[in-house]
């Protein structure tokens, strides 16, 4: 298939999915590889990105009751081990200080890979009676895994999260918490990044190590392939036991409280990448774009152009939309490829011609047709029209995903739909046998578990199912 | 000398002013000790103080062209040796990690002190022409330095921080950016912090390693010592040349890039308790404060005065005031006690009496006044006088320290002057001796240099001045 000229910088997405990735990643400069192995550098227009996340998420973590802390980067090495599930998962994956100050260290120090240790050990000194319950806290952070394949956003040694921490009297309001939160993530993944997204129980198999249970979201790529966008753990009172979270209840009696945790990373721009891009290159949904807007000038040396386009800029940015004028030597052409290939969600075209008949044009990158508009209605006609780009992109990327959701009864099934590109529902027994017969079959793996049983029988050992799970290759 | 029974938790700020700063620090709950030495826990009301400064720092980074990304927090060890100062400097400080993965790493990583070697690496790839200049970024981030005496803020081995690098094309741009951004600090510090400051530039001994000026900002803590608050860094060319950050200029010739890095930490929290504080505990500017009124209500089961709290916080919110109204148990006394002690600036007391005489009580932190304002119009008021107290803070500050600056012409004389909990100006002419001599003798560092020469003769040796200095002990 021949490539658009327009598009000679990037790797075919129909053909070559993965290069298309890492060309936009680094053509947009989104981000960098860093010098050490598996490291990423966040570029100034990845960055923007994670900014306007944050914002978004941050205003919900405090709507709903959470205060942000900040929590040491360094744990000690024992306090991994006071969870039994927890080392055997993290164990392998953490980087460890052994010298600092010039000396060798009597412990060593891990850098975190998630916190639930050492915050563990901080609200067992902070917690005493159930007047201190709940404790509602989130931090932002860098956190440290390492991995043997990586990949920018999806998989890197380095990664900048949330993550919420917090403790209850009850195991009601523990789990309470952990589904508000994955409701929470879940709005903000529709609304804010338009990317629809499949919530569910995950299984033991794939639940974070030290939990009771784990709430996954999964978001559909354009690959078909599923990301997984955001956990919810409720971790019972594994953690408590570990780090003795104890507290005096009402009736007098010494308790465990009852912990979550919830996080989501930098892999979500990952996501918006594949939930969203296209051959020419990123789209990205108005509310997290860094520029929404981007004013580009057709002949630009003819009178009244430039003016026109400061005062479009000025009455755009008064209206608080954040937008770029592009007023460089380079053809508009090249500017049109340029800020398409970057995704800003809208473009206007100020020509003589047009503004002549008192004119503008408008294009949209997500659908990538134009349209006319008056000059003197340009403002409100773009916040419109953002709005719209907004929701028709949830709108779009959900009928893309919902005609990739098939159905199986069987192995076969499961492994024609996958290599189809789909999500697999199907029927299973529960057994960890049959899901890892999928995973080296096809190699999909159970990404969550819905309530509802939809199927009779479990598509690989034929026995009667208890739940039905979407099954999906996965990033 | 006795003390007040409302501070009983706080140890007397005049007779043992550090133990006041501990107690503070914990008691007011900003701060608490991590589980590895030397490494604190910041709690949501000390990370809320971080993320009003976060705010209004980051504005001004952005209104000054600035941009945010995120660099990664390993260095290879490598890399700090390319700069012969700078690893003079850091390396003692550094924690490193030699295992990851399960594995020896081939080559130890350094966890980041400060960032300029690693971004030196990567702007080394992404400058080559003049075109590409200036870059001027800010990351927010997290910095270890492994220090054998630390205190909660002043002095942890990781703590949070931003640090701006920024490459030009030639020195005096470099030069120019260095001292506008030591003024954004210094504007920053006196509208925001309410700290006055004084600004020049660092000796040989105190500057940055790896810098060829140094330029700081320095302020006053109440028992009289200095607090290096901010400091904005001219590199030269020195990190260009060890990291080759070259471009091809304009003339057609390879030029090495010149560069700046500038930063401000959480140390600031710091500054605010040490120069605000007093017996009863915190006093926090208006501007940075996480609740900026408490409301208190007065025999509370009192008909109406439960509802014109309400009432009051819900008009205070509207006009975007940060309140918090403590309907608890505690008595009155109590929260007076506690708000006090946590720095709240403004105290609205609602009384059923007052009430019936349309009127409610403002207590003011910062100078411990209370005066009536008509229920009616509490909101305009509030809103005028957090404006006034943020002022005022700013001027005491100043008139606080301007009586504590002296001038000394000889050794007795900053010997004496540091003594008494003062910053002293002298001469000095230049030689590091002179420098190490004072800091022996007296406890005191060069804080800065002034450009104006007030003294003749260097208060050491009796030589030349060159330089008029502000001598203190420092934290």
């Amino acid at each position: 298939m021949a490539k658009d000229n327009f598009v000679e910088n990037i790797a075919d997405i129909e053909t070559d999915f993965p290069q298309w990735y890492t060309d936009v990643c680094k053509k947009t400069q989104l981000v960098d590889y860093g010098p050490v192995k598996g490291t990423m550098v966040i570029r100034p227009y990845g960055y923007a990105i994670w900014e306007n996340i944050q914002k978004e998420l941050d205003a919900r973590f405090k709507a709903t009751g959470h205060k942000n802390a900040y929590f040491p980067l360094l744990i000690p090495m024992s306090f991994m081990t006071k969870e039994a599930e927890h080392v055997e998962g993290f164990a392998p994956e953490v980087a460890v200080v052994t010298h600092a100050g010039g000396e060798e260290l009597a412990e060593p120090l891990v850098v975190r890979p998630t916190s639930e240790t050492i915050i563990g050990n901080m609200y067992s000194k902070w917690i005493q009676s159930y007047r201190d319950l709940p404790v509602l806290m989130n931090q932002w952070a860098n956190v440290m895994r390492w991995e043997k394949t990586t990949r920018p956003f999806l998989r890197t040694s380095e990664f900048l999260w949330q993550e919420g921490h917090t403790a209850h009297a009850t195991e009601e309001e523990a789990v309470e918490e952990t589904m508000k939160m994955l409701g929470v993530y879940r709005e903000f993944a529709e609304n804010v990044l338009a990317i629809p997204v499949i919530c569910g129980r995950k299984t033991e198999k794939e639940k974070f190590a030290g939990a009771v249970a784990t709430y996954g979201m999964e978001a559909m790529m354009k690959d078909g392939k599923s990301l997984q966008s955001g956990t919810s753990h409720y971790l019972g009172q594994n953690f408590a036991k570990a780090f003795d979270i104890k507290f005096l209840d009402k009736d007098g009696v010494q308790k465990y409280a009852y912990t979550s945790s919830w996080g989501v990373s930098t892999r979500l721009i990952g996501a918006l990448i594949m939930a969203h891009g296209d051959k020419r290159g990123l789209v990205l949904p108005p509310k997290v774009a860094p520029e929404q807007v981007v004013i580009v000038p057709i002949a630009a040396k003819k009178g009244g152009v430039i003016e026109a386009c400061e005062e479009i800029k000025a009455q755009l940015e008064n209206a608080g939309v954040r937008v770029v004028f592009d007023n460089t030597d380079n053809s508009p052409g090249w500017k049109f490829n340029e800020w398409e290939m970057k995704g800003v969600p809208l473009r206007i075209e100020v020509g003589p011609r047009d503004l002549e008949a008192g004119k503008v044009i408008l294009f949209r990158r997500d659908t990538c047709e134009k349209c006319e508009c008056l000059k003197d209605s340009v403002g409100a006609t773009v916040i419109s029209l953002l709005e719209t780009v907004q929701k028709d992109m949830l709108e779009s990327a959900r009928v893309r995903r919902d005609e990739r959701i098939v159905k199986a009864a069987d192995m076969q099934g499961i492994l024609a739909g996958v290599e189809s590109g789909n999500f697999v529902k199907a029927g299973w027994c529960g057994c960890r046998e049959c899901e890892d017969k999928i995973k080296e079959k096809t190699a999909a793996s159970a990404r969550v578990m819905l309530d509802e049983l939809e199927d009779e029988l479990c598509a690989v050992c034929g026995k009667k199912a208890v739940h039905t799970v979407y099954f999906a290759r996965a990033y």
